[in-house]
């Protein structure tokens, strides 16, 4: 039986916490959210009390005697490290949202060593995972070249119908606004998808990769009358595209592009590997961001037992299989 | 620098010593095949003289001061249990091709405990790989299943064209014998597909779900005038169909199709899981059985490493990423 600490109940958290009641090998022992302080854990995810009650934050949460954490709180490695102490002080493995964790040494790499000192100190593993950073654009094509002698590049691209998803991912894609309002947007980072240039990084590196740089970009998707989007009007924003694009030498060795917008046609994820054999794979419809994000999370916590102290990666880790 | 023994020069292991010397991060210090003593193993492979000179067996070859021992030479576990117990002698972490190694409990537990503890008190890593076993119906669906809440079954099917292979896998698989000499080499196990039912008890372990029995079936598959194959007269057998069936209660859970034949139409491998979420996943052309059982072999050199000693299986180990 593992015992697991869960701290954030926003959308993906109440899921996974819902996920967390349904596995017979874990027991969830404490959870934090000033949002929900004091109310029972199980009522606030909607399924059957629990006798779990939430507390405000994780002092209160990591004095209850636990094996793994799951952080589901921020983007931004620089709010992991206070926490990541914490778990450190009472031994807890730490298995986090955090997209920019997937490969804090880009963004943060001061924070990123900070970590993996204190993991390393205190013998515990700290991930951070999730379907995107976390999955479709690294651990899976990594998972593929597992199979090849040799690998010259990858493409991967992640076609999502923001109309299927929840309302968060229609904001965070800008769906329904101006192109002006788009690009103010961008510029202010209140939207796009967080984590491309992470997982580029972390897939040239697991496939022996060097980049000299990294590209990326971000243009809105915008209905018109030849491209029509259910519910936007002509000349509205549909959603975005983003890029990463990993160079050396001024050649694209990495390639991941994502669009997320309303009525995306043919949703997909696809990852072509140029390597020796040649893999082409096709995941048909996409892989659920939600439900993906909340199975990469909740599966980790039996990679993290496993793994070798420190600040780890998606693919330093057993991560294979369902924890049940 | 990762020091690699490498034992068995059959075809397989003639493409791995190629693959080996052209990895900087690896050196081969030892290699041994009775049929090419004497020999140096860059000649008999076809590429540069390395100054490796073959030896016979694996008493010279292990007693060169070596990290990893990369065994090519057998299919069953039970011609493992020595060279292991030498390869423990020596520190020497273990990579085979054997396929009954990928599950060794399944056919023959005595040996697999033996291996384990032999392993685990020399402290090294002993893994059986290759891409089917140890990838296309085992590693990958497991990958996949590392981004779902549940799994409640899983079906893979692989169409391998053998007209577009070596000739060894036209023989294994029956091309051009009659129905009658084909359910010959069957019964006398010289025809046939090994590793199906430990790639079925592998899987279904991974996704936590509990078998009561497996059940494998072989047949024919013979050309006809309604299915013209190239080169095979109507009547004769172009190759196989394999499948092993996981039950439990009576319910079909995981389902592994394989067929293996001359001109099979649509090369693939698919993946689809019943799980939540829903994943079904096409590798078009399919996983190069040759290349890819050389690339898992290579790459499994990094991943041995940092495991925990012991007789492992593919998904308690970071297989991801290659070995440049």
């Amino acid at each position: 039986m593992t015992r697991v600490t869960l701290v954030g109940l926003g959308a993906i958290g109440r899921e996974v916490f819902k996920a967390l009641t349904s596995k017979t090998s874990l027991r969830v022992v404490a959870v934090a959210d000033p949002a929900f302080a004091g109310q029972d854990a199980g009522a606030v995810c909607g399924v059957a009390p629990t006798g779990v009650v939430v507390v405000t934050g994780v002092e209160e949460a990591f004095a209850v005697p636990s094996d793994v954490a799951l952080v589901l709180t921020t983007s931004g490695t620089a709010e992991m490290v206070p926490i990541v102490a914490r778990a450190a002080e009472h031994h807890l493995h730490v298995v986090s949202s955090c997209e920019d964790l997937a490969f804090a040494e880009l963004s943060t790499p001061e924070h990123a060593h900070r970590i993996d000192e204190l993991a390393r100190a205190a013998g515990i593993v700290v991930l951070g995972t999730g379907v995107n950073p976390g999955f479709v654009m690294d651990r899976l094509p990594l998972a593929l070249a597992g199979a090849c002698v040799a690998v010259r590049g990858a493409r991967v691209e992640r076609v999502v119908d923001a109309s299927r998803r929840r309302e968060p991912l229609r904001a965070k894609v800008g769906a329904d606004l101006t192109v002006a309002e788009f690009e103010a947007g961008v510029a202010a980072r209140r939207l796009g998808h967080r984590g491309l240039p992470e997982s580029c990084r972390l897939l040239a590196r697991g496939l022996g990769l060097s980049l000299d740089e990294v590209r990326s970009s971000i243009a809105p998707v915008v209905a018109s009358v030849i491209d029509p989007r259910p519910g936007i009007a002509p000349g509205r924003v549909a959603g975005l595209r983003q890029s990463a694009v990993g160079l050396a030498g001024g050649r694209e060795l990495v390639r991941l592009e994502l669009e997320m917008s309303v009525g995306a046609p043919d949703p997909h994820d696809r990852v072509v590997l140029d390597s020796d054999p040649p893999l082409s794979v096709l995941i048909e419809g996409g892989t659920h961001g939600d439900r993906g994000t909340v199975g990469t999370i909740v599966n980790a916590i039996a990679a993290v037992r496993t793994g070798t102290p420190g600040l780890r990666h998606i693919d330093e880790l057993a991560l294979f299989g369902i924890v049940t």
